[in-house]
C-alpha cells in the first residue's frame, strides 16, 4: 500500500548528512569558527527593486479594492509576459509556454507525474541528488551519464535510446558549462531517439562568455524535444522567497498508446490545475521586479559579486596545486581531493582540522567520488578565508 | 511514455468551464452586472497583524544580517511550533508532526506519491474535484461514497475495505459538518480495515458549534489512521499568499511488502526533501502572525463576517422555498435546483437571466447533479443581491 520505491532511496539525504556531521563537530568543538562552503544558499540581501515591489504587493493585500486572492495556477500574466520577453529574447518563447511555480526543484520533481513509470532516464554523474531521488520514487530506470574531465564535464552522447535525459548547465555540482556544439549534439540525439531533455538552467545568469548558450532553446530543434526549468533563486537571491518557472513549448508532444499526439504542455497544465494553486502573489511581484530594467541591473551586480568570490577561491586553490574545475560562468567549483582521499573522508578531515564545511562529491553520485564541491554564495571574506584554510590544510597532508 | 491516466480525466476542469461560460456571457452582454458566487475565493483584505508581519519579513530580507534564504523544507520552527500549540490545543500534536507547505491542495495531491498506485480510494460524492482528479492521475480505483441528505451529508460507513478514505468537514461543496459520532464511526472503520483517512479540514475555523470536532485528532485512534490537511487560505485569507500544512502523527505506519513498518511521516519527509524547498519566508511569517493572539482575533472577525454573509444568503433562499443545506459552521451553501433542473442547465439559465455565477453541483461528481453551490466569500452587499436575484429568478420558473 506504500510506494515501495521509497525503500530504494539511500537512507540519508546529502545535505541532511552534511548538516548532521557539522552539528556533531560543533558539539565536539563549541566556539569553533565554522565556515560553510557546502549548501548552495545565497547570502546577499534582496535587490532594492525587489524589496520595493514586495512592500507594494503587501500593501495591495491590505485593502479590499486591491486585495489579491487566487491567481491563475500557472502565474499571473504580468509575470509570464515579463519572463517570455526578458529571459528568452529573440527565441520566440510565448508567455503561454511559461509555467510559473515556486521553484525549479519542485517542478523538476513534479514533472515526472506527466510521464509513465518505468522509463529509462539518463542522469548525469555527478548530479544534484534531486534527479536521482525523484526518478527512484517514480520507478524509473536510471542510466548514469558520466560527466568528467574526459568529456569536458558535459557528457558523451549515449549509444542507446533513453526516454528522458537530464541536463544541467551551468552544472551543479561541477560548475561546467556546455558548448553550443555539445548542446547541439544532445538535441540531435533527443530528436533522433524521441527522447525528452529535461534542461535545468537555474544558473544561466552566471554565464559571462558570449559563446555559451543560456537556454536550450538557442539550439535549433530543442522546441521539439526539451523542457527547460529556471529559478529566481540563484539569479535574484530568491531561495527564501520562492519563485521559478518551467518552459514547455506548445509543439512539444508525444504519442499516447492509442496513437494520438498529446502535448506535454497540456498534461503539465492539467497536472498543475489539479495539484497547485499558484505562486504567492508577493513572490510573483518580486520576480517581475527582478526582471525590470532596474531589477536586472541590481541582480546582475549580485551575480557579478558571487563570480568575484568564485574567482578568488579558484585562484587560492589553484595556487595550492588543487587544479579546480568550474568557478567560471558558474558559482560552483569542483575540486579533486588531495592524495586520492575519499570525498567523505576528506570532508571529515577538513572539517575536523579547519572548521570548513564542503560538500562531498560522492553525495552527487558515484562519479563524484574523489571530488568536493565549493559554493561561491557565501560571504566574500569568510569564503576567501575558507579557501585559505583549505589551501593550508592541503599543505599539511 | 506519457502517463496515460491523464487521458482518463474529464476534458474540462470545473472552475475553468465555469470561467469559460461566464466569459462567453460577458461577451454576449457587455456591461452586464455579473456577481460570482461560484469560485470560493476570499475577498476581505489581510488582517493588520499579517500585513505588519509581512512588511517586517520583507525588511529582514533587505539586509545581509537578517536575510533569509533556504529554510527547512517542512517549515521554520517558529511556524511549526505555533501551529502545534495553537491549532491543536490539548491534542498532543507535536511540531515535528506538522509539515508546512504552500497549501493543502498541493499537499492533498502530492500525498499520493507516498502510496502505491492502484489502490482503492473512497471519495465523497459530491466532492471538490481535486481528490478525484489526483486519484485518476495516480491510477487509483475510485469508489464513490454518497453523501446526501439521507446520511446528513457525512456518508454511510462502507461494507468493503478501502485503502484510502477522503473526508472533508466542514465540507466543500455541501457545507456539511460531521458529528463526533459519525467521525468516530469513520475512525473505527479505518482502524478495523487498515485504511488511511485523508482528512481535509481547510474550513475548520468556520465551526461555531462547540459539539462539532475541528480536527480528526479529537477522535481517539485517529492518530493511528489519519492524515490531516489544513490551510490558511480560508482561515486567514491566504489564497494569494499561500501557506498550509499537513499533520502526520509519528506513530502512523503501514507495512511494506517485506513486512517492516514504515512511518508515513518518514515517507512524506523524504518526498518533500526531494521535491520541495519550503514555503516562502514571507508567507511563513504571515502565517505565524495569523496564529498570534492579535492575528487570531482579527482573522476570527473575518470568518465571522463570512458567516454573517452565509446566514444572509441562507435566509433569502429559505424564504424563496429553496431549503438550502450548509451555510452554518461552513462558508458554502448547497442548494437543490428548482423543478429538478440539471445543474449545468440551471447554471446557464440563471446566468443568462440574472448575471449570477454559481457552481453547478454536477461538477462535483454524479451526486451533485440537481444541486448548486454558493460561496459566502463574496463582498457582503453583492452576495446578498445575488441571493435576491436567485430568489426572484426562481419565482419566474
Amino acid at each position: 500500500m506504500i510506494n515501495e520505491n521509497f525503500l530504494n532511496l539511500k537512507t540519508s539525504y546529502l545535505f541532511g548528512e552534511v548538516d548532521r556531521r557539522t552539528e556533531a563537530y560543533q558539539q565536539r568543538h563549541p566556539g569553533a569558527s565554522v565556515i560553510r562552503l557546502g549548501v548552495g544558499d545565497v547570502t546577499l540581501p534582496l535587490a532594492p527593486a525587489v524589496i520595493d515591489a514586495m512592500h507594494a504587493a503587501v500593501d495591495e493585500c491590505s485593502r479590499a479594492e486591491t486585495f489579491k486572492g487566487y491567481g491563475p495556477e500557472h502565474g499571473r500574466a504580468f509575470l509570464r509576459e515579463a519572463i517570455a520577453e526578458t529571459d528568452f529574447p529573440g527565441l520566440g518563447i510565448k508567455a503561454s509556454e511559461v509555467f510559473v511555480s515556486e521553484g525549479s526543484k519542485t517542478d523538476m520533481g513534479n514533472i515526472l507525474d506527466i510521464f509513465a513509470p518505468g522509463l529509462s532516464a539518463g542522469i548525469p554523474d555527478p548530479v544534484y541528488p534531486l534527479y536521482t531521488d525523484t526518478c527512484i520514487i517514480a520507478g524509473h530506470n536510471i542510466k548514469y551519464l558520466p560527466m568528467d574531465a574526459s568529456n569536458d564535464f558535459s557528457g558523451d552522447i549515449p549509444e542507446e535510446r533513453l526516454d528522458l535525459v537530464y541536463l544541467c548547465f551551468p552544472n551543479n555540482p561541477t560548475g561546467a558549462v556546455a558548448s553550443r556544439k555539445k548542446l547541439t549534439e544532445w538535441v540531435e540525439y533527443a530528436l533522433r531517439n524521441g527522447s525528452i531533455i529535461l534542461y535545468d538552467s537555474a544558473y544561466e545568469s552566471y554565464i559571462r562568455d558570449d559563446s555559451i548558450p543560456h537556454s536550450i532553446y538557442e539550439i535549433p530543434g530543442a522546441e521539439d524535444c526539451a523542457i527547460e526549468f529556471r529559478s529566481f533563486s540563484k539569479t535574484a537571491g530568491f531561495t527564501g522567497i520562492r519563485s521559478g518557472y518551467t518552459v514547455i513549448p506548445e509543439g512539444l508532444a508525444l504519442d499516447a498508446a492509442d496513437g494520438r499526439k498529446v502535448r506535454l504542455a497540456d498534461l503539465w497544465e492539467r497536472r498543475q490545475n489539479s495539484k497547485y494553486n499558484g505562486n504567492s502573489y508577493i513572490s510573483q511581484r518580486a520576480a517581475a521586479a527582478a526582471l525590470s530594467p532596474e531589477g536586472r541591473r541590481q541582480t546582475r551586480a549580485q551575480v557579478d559579486s558571487y563570480l568575484v568570490t568564485a574567482s578568488g577561491i579558484r585562484g587560492i586553490l589553484a595556487d595550492a596545486g588543487l587544479d579546480p574545475a568550474g568557478g567560471v560562468n558558474a558559482p560552483y567549483l569542483w575540486v579533486r581531493t588531495p592524495d586520492g582521499m575519499g570525498s567523505w573522508e576528506f570532508f571529515d578531515c577538513l572539517l575536523e582540522a579547519t572548521g570548513v564545511v564542503v560538500t562531498p562529491g560522492a553525495g552527487f553520485g558515484p562519479g563524484g567520488e574523489g571530488r568536493f564541491r565549493l559554493s561561491a554564495f557565501g560571504e566574500r571574506h569568510a569564503s576567501i578565508e575558507a579557501a585559505e584554510r583549505i589551501a593550508d590544510f592541503v599543505k599539511t597532508l
